[in-house]
């Protein structure tokens, strides 16, 4: 691509590496960005580099954060004996958005996954076992409800189950306010067998 | 969202601005960026920051390029008496990857929008008319066919035309391969008006 600035290139080029953006976008983004004021690309590169530089996993929950312990895990007022078991820090943030979770987090950063190659010592799972030698009445199970969470609630379970401290999953069904017509059958056949007495 | 490290929030919120970015990919792309090599996030910003450093309208046809004339405007192979008229650099990259056109180019860094408040002198306009002195035999009118790309191209012929240079305008119809039925009403009129003898 001759007719663009090598500069410009190299930029479409490194923003095409990102997750979900595509040759066009890629495109678009850099002559957004050529036409951005100079202090605006600035506060733009500053944010990558500090978050980059500064954010670290929290030595107790492992989750991103900016201080060795994050907010969730030094917070007294938290129910620090039950554990919810997640993916990475967005689902984490999902749970928090809900504001009715009062008890602490536990994040693995990936799930198991022997299609892409990634088995138990690949996610922070060692770290979650050696919580658990607190005072922890309940781990709650909250990776996704694909075959890669699964397969990690199935795993976590059979780990934590000899330990005699209580293990749950969150529920899978029909989401609230969806329609039946556009729901999978597997979702459909999970609600009707986790259905409950009325 | 305190549940994030401050850092990640000013990340997500920065890259939220960008055009296509809403809050949900700005988050898969903090992310993202959270997880990948110190190195890699290095060559990003600093791609970011070079790209907004050294790229530079060029002098004769203001496209975005690195040095004081663009490759396409610096060749003396190419019809300098020829000029397309485009909206923009990603529109010139368009039409020379079709490797048909050996003409030059002006970019005029947007279109007259009544609308967004944009008239002809928030666009290279000027810079255009002033090219027209020397040696000009034709000049294509290639911005969108859009309303406010519509506007400019009357605007621009309404200009050039007292001076005796042939104006045109690039047809607009059914796209190549384009299955009529769906295509819009307006253009399936437009391909009706422009047809052409066989």
């Amino acid at each position: 691509m001759e007719y663009y600035s090598s500069h410009i290139n190299k930029l479409i080029e490194q923003l095409s590496h990102l997750p979900g953006i595509g040759a066009k976008s890629a495109q678009r983004l850099a002559f957004h960005i050529m036409n951005m004021p100079k202090d605006q690309v600035q506060q733009l590169t500053g944010a990558i580099t500090d978050a980059r530089t500064n954010v670290q996993y929290c030595k107790c929950c492992y989750t991103l954060t900016d201080k060795e312990m994050c907010p969730i895990c030094s917070n007294p007022k938290r129910d620090h004996s039950t554990i919810m078991v997640v993916e990475n820090t967005r689902d984490l943030a999902a749970y928090e958005k809900t504001g009715k979770f009062d008890g602490v987090y536990h994040v693995l950063h990936g799930a198991i996954s022997p299609m892409l190659g990634i088995g138990p010592d690949d996610i922070k799972l060692k770290e979650l076992i050696q919580r658990l030698q607190g005072d922890v009445k309940e781990v709650i199970i909250a990776t996704n409800s694909s075959l890669e969470g699964e397969t990690t609630a199935m795993y976590i379970s059979k780990l934590i189950k000899p330990t005699g401290i209580k293990v749950s999953r969150i529920a899978s069904g029909v989401p609230v306010g969806g329609d039946l017509e556009y729901i999978d059958e597997v979702t459909l056949l999970r609600a009707l067998e986790g259905r409950v007495e009325l």
